[in-house]
């Protein structure tokens, strides 16, 4: 495969693994010193045990991630997706666009994720 | 208005300058130091004069830019947006996704295109 297919292929693992998957699973498609910014301007989770713990907050959700745009150039990836996070009485949906970065295997070694509270969409059955 | 809406203020004006400006109209949108690649992965452009050389390209095109979608998070916007460019004989169209940063007056002090060829869609008339 092609390193832009490869990383194509990344991406959307990674969403299928946000609805499917745990922050474990999550953090095995980080690189060991990968970085997660996310939000962009919040604090900076160096490593894969901090990451797998910033994903925790996901462990046990019922939520679903949908791409909805993807550009690749060189060893980065941008990519428009949703986010849709179901509780007992609320629909929570998110549109953010993240910034990826890859090492030569595709392992993500960076995240930035571009959102802001803004931009949620909170809906209460 | 607050930092959010000046820099969604300024992606749109970056956008509107594609379309109607030069050039030199689109560099002064740019910090004295920016720096843009576009797209990544290319030769990185530092500072205003090489930024204006770089849009070059674009004086005397008959081009327009259409926003998709916008997110901003701290100092850092992304953006979706289709840029279409009417030749004699031709229309070419390309939907990159744009990350730009900004300092505290909202010029751009960096710029990085993320698509690739694969994303340019050629029409012939």
């Amino acid at each position: 495969m092609n390193p832009h297919d490869l990383i194509r292929s990344r991406v959307t693992q990674y969403l299928r693994t946000i609805g499917n998957g745990g922050s474990a699973d999550i953090a095995t498609l980080y690189a060991d010193d990968a970085t997660v910014e996310d939000p962009v301007g919040s604090e900076v989770h160096v490593g894969r045990a901090a990451i797998e713990k910033f994903y925790g907050a996901l462990d046990g959700a019922d939520c679903e991630a949908e791409l909805l745009s993807l550009r690749v150039a060189g060893d980065t990836a941008a990519f428009h997706f949703r986010v849709t996070t179901r509780t007992v009485d609320q629909t929570i949906v998110v549109e953010p666009i993240d910034v990826m970065t890859f090492d030569d295997d595709a392992k993500i070694t960076s995240m930035r994720a571009i959102w802001s509270p803004d931009d949620l969409s909170i809906r209460t059955r």
